[in-house]
C-alpha cells in the first residue's frame, strides 16, 4: 500500500524501558480514603500518633495484678496468699489502689490498678475459697504488663508519605484512631479499542469481524497492577476519530489496543504526532515490536500491537512498570521459578524474545504459537524473557520463568 | 478468676493446618459474572468455543496477498511484478478471487481472498506506478497468514471448570464472544469484633477503651486473599450476645477478632461449643497460641487472639489457606527471600515462632516487640516461620522471609 511506512528505527527493550521510566511521573493526585478501604493504597501524608498506644498500662494476660515485692519468695510449696480486692475487665477503669497483701483479678487488656507493678498468669496461681488466691511463682516488676506508650509513643510517626498500606500498616493507623487517610489516587487508565472489524463479546459476528480480545486482557491486567480502568467505545479507524477521542481524555494513560502497526489505516502514530510527541515507535522484541509510546498533554499514550499475544505480553513488559511508577506502588516482586525447557524454543534472532511457557512436572513447556494467537498466552503460566541472542534455545536449557 | 480455664491441650502448627485443610470445603456457590469483571475469579464451568478463532483465514501482516507459485522465483534483482486487483482492510469481506499474476493489498487482520495462499510483507516489496507492485522475495504457501481455527478450533475447550482467570484466559474467552461466565462465589467472611473496651477509629476514646485494630487488619488481609468481607458491629462480651450474633450468620467463615483466650469473659469457646463444634482451641505457636477453630452449621468459626500482632500473624498463617481452599484459588505463591538475621532473635521454646522481620540492606532485622504491639507487624516486611527448637536463633543465621 502506498501509504505504508515500515517501522524504521527499533529501540531495544532496555531503551524502551528507560524511556517509559523517564516518561512515567509518580502521580501527585491525592484523595481522602476511609480506612475501611485503604488497604493496597499508597499514603500521601505522614500519619502521626495523636495518642499513645496503649493509652494506659494494662495486663498482657488473664491473671492477677500484684505488687511484685509481695510475691518475690512465692513458690509451689510456699505460695504467697493474696487477698482479692477487685476484678478488672478490659474496658473498665481500675478504681482501687492495690496495697501490700492485696491483688486484683485482671483480664487481658484490663487497666493495671495503681500500686500494682506486675501480673501473675492464671496458670501460675491456685484458687482458694473466701476471696484469696495462692500465687505459686514470683514475677519480676513489669512482668506480663504492657506499659502505656510502649507500642506507639504519642507524636510518633506511625506511617510515612509514600508507604504502601499492607494490612499491618492499616491496623497501626486504626490503633491511633485515625479513620480517614490522604492517599495517592490510583493511576487512571483509559483503554481505547480501535478497529472497524472489532466487536464486543455477546454481539453477533458478521463476516470479517472479530471479537475484541485486547480490551479485556488490558483491563484485567491494568486492574491487577493497581490502576483504575475506564473502557471507551470502539474508535473508528480514522485519524479524525482518533484525534477527537484522544483530545477528550485526561487520564494518566491512554492505551490503544491495536492500530500502532505500520499499515495505511494504522493512524495512531499520526494522531499522536499531531497532538503531542511520539517517544518511540517500534521495539526490538518479539512479540511486541509495533509498540508506540507517546505523550499528549499530561497523558502517556501506549499503542499496543493488535495481536492478542503481543498486546498481553506488552501489558506485563511495558504497562506494569508504568502503572507501578505512576501509582508509586512498591516495585512488583513477581514470583519466578527456574525450570528446564521441555523442548527447543525458537527465538527472534537479534531481538528480545518473550517466551510464554506452561509449567508441567517441573519443566517449562513453550506454548508460543504465533503473536496472533490468544492461546499462546492464555495457556501459559508465565513467560521467559530471553535477551537478544541466537535463533533458538536448546531443549533442557535452564530458564527463569516469571509467573503471572 | 474462678471461671478461667487454661488452654489444656495445644495442637501443633502442623496439626492445626491439617485440621484447617480438612474443615475448609471448596465452595459450591456459583454466580454469573460479566466478563468485564471476571479477572481474578475462578471458573465454575467449562467454556467451549462456539466459533473457530479466527473465523476466517487472514493476513498476519500488512502487505500483499499473493499466490505463492507466482513469486517462487522472486528476488531483489528479479522481482515478480503483480497487478494489484484489490485492497482488503480488516473487517471487510474479500470479494475478489485472485488469479495468477494478481495480488491484493491487505492489512493485518484482513480476510485472505480466495485464490491467495500467502502474504508478502510490505517490507519485501517495492511500489510501482500504475497499479502494480514488485515482489522482492519468494514466500512459501501459508506464509504470513493465519488459518481459520488455527488459534481455537470450534468446539475446543477454551477454559476449564476450576481455572483461575488470569488476563490471558479472560482474553481467550472474549475471543470466542462469550460475555458472561459462571464463576465460583468468593468466600464470604464475616468479621465480628468483640470486646466491651473496643471502639471504632474516628470515635472519641474514654478511659480504659482502645481502638479496634484487628477488624481492619483482618478485613484488609481477607480481601487481599480474595474473600468478600462484611464487618459487623462490635459484639458485647456476653455469651448470649455471641450466640445470637453467630446464629444469625451464614457466611463461609466467621472471624472473631479477640475473645478466644482463656479469661472469664472470653466466651467464644462456650458459644461455639453450644452451637456447634470446637475443632481445636490453642496452637503451639507464638504469637497466635489462643486460636480457636470451630464449626457452626456450615460456617467455620475462627477465633483470633485479641493481640494485634497475634491476630495479624494468624491471618497469614491460618486465614489465608482457608480462603485459598474455600475459594478454590491457586495455592498462593507468596514471595520469599533468604537473608541473614541482623541480631539474635528470641524464640518460643518448644513452639513454632512467627518472627516478623524488616529487610534492611539485605539483612533480616527482627522487629518483634510483643504480641500486643501492633508495631511488631506493621513495621515488618515479612515473617520467618521457625519450627519448634531452642530458645534463640543466632545473629547471622540464614532465614527464609515470607514477604507480605
Amino acid at each position: 500500500m502506498s501509504g505504508m511506512r515500515p517501522l524504521e528505527k527499533l529501540v531495544t527493550l532496555t531503551e524502551a524501558l528507560r524511556a517509559i521510566d523517564r516518561a512515567s511521573k509518580p502521580t501527585d493526585r491525592t484523595e481522602e480514603v476511609p480506612i475501611w478501604s485503604a488497604g493496597g493504597r499508597v499514603l500521601a501524608e505522614d500519619v502521626k500518633a495523636g495518642i499513645a498506644v496503649p493509652t494506659f498500662t494494662k495486663s498482657a494476660m488473664d491473671g492477677y495484678a500484684v505488687r511484685s515485692a509481695d510475691v518475690k519468695s512465692a513458690g509451689a510449696n510456699n505460695p504467697a496468699v493474696l487477698k482479692i480486692t477487685g476484678k478488672i475487665f478490659a474496658g473498665h477503669v481500675a478504681k482501687n489502689v492495690l496495697k501490700s497483701g492485696q491483688c486484683s483479678e485482671i483480664a487481658t487488656g484490663g487497666m493495671l490498678p495503681d500500686g500494682a507493678d506486675a501480673v501473675v498468669k492464671v496458670e501460675d496461681t491456685s484458687a482458694n475459697k473466701r476471696g484469696s488466691v495462692s500465687i505459686l511463682l514470683p514475677v519480676p516488676k513489669g512482668e506480663n504488663i504492657i506499659v502505656a506508650g510502649s507500642d506507639i509513643a504519642k507524636g510518633a510517626r506511625v506511617a510515612s508519605k509514600g508507604e504502601f498500606l499492607y494490612p499491618g500498616k492499616v491496623g497501626a493507623i486504626a490503633a491511633i484512631g485515625v479513620d480517614s487517610l490522604r492517599c495517592y489516587a490510583r493511576p487512571s487508565v483509559v483503554v481505547m479499542p480501535t478497529g472497524d472489524e472489532v466487536i464486543r463479546p455477546g454481539e453477533k459476528l458478521k463476516p470479517g469481524q472479530v471479537y475484541d480480545v485486547n480490551t479485556f486482557t488490558l483491563k484485567t491486567a491494568a486492574q491487577t497492577f493497581g490502576a483504575e480502568v475506564d473502557v471507551r467505545e470502539i474508535v473508528d479507524d480514522s485519524k479524525e476519530s482518533l484525534i477527537e477521542a484522544i483530545s477528550f481524555e485526561s487520564a494518566d494513560m491512554i492505551i490503544f489496543s491495536g492500530g500502532s502497526s505500520v499499515g495505511e489505516k494504522d493512524l495512531i502514530v499520526d494522531a499522536v504526532s499531531e497532538l503531542g510527541d511520539v517517544i518511540f515507535h517500534g521495539v526490538s522484541i518479539r512479540p511486541g515490536k509495533p509498540t508506540l509510546l507517546g505523550k499528549v498533554g499530561s497523558s502517556l499514550v501506549l499503542g499496543m500491537p493488535g495481536h492478542p499475544t503481543s498486546c498481553l505480553s506488552n501489558a506485563y513488559i511495558f504497562l506494569e512498570p508504568m502503572i507501578t511508577k505512576i501509582g508509586r506502588f512498591p516495585k512488583q516482586r513477581r514470583n519466578t521459578v527456574v525450570a528446564r525447557l521441555s523442548a527447543e524454543a525458537q527465538l527472534a534472532e537479534g531481538r528480545t524474545t518473550v517466551l510464554p511457557v506452561k509449567l508441567d512436572g517441573g519443566k517449562a513447556v513453550p506454548v508460543f504459537k504465533e503473536s496472533s494467537a490468544i492461546t499462546s498466552m492464555s495457556n501459559a503460566d508465565g513467560y521467559v524473557l530471553v535477551p537478544p541472542s541466537g535463533s533458538r534455545l536448546r531443549k533442557g536449557a535452564a530458564v527463569t520463568v516469571t509467573l503471572f
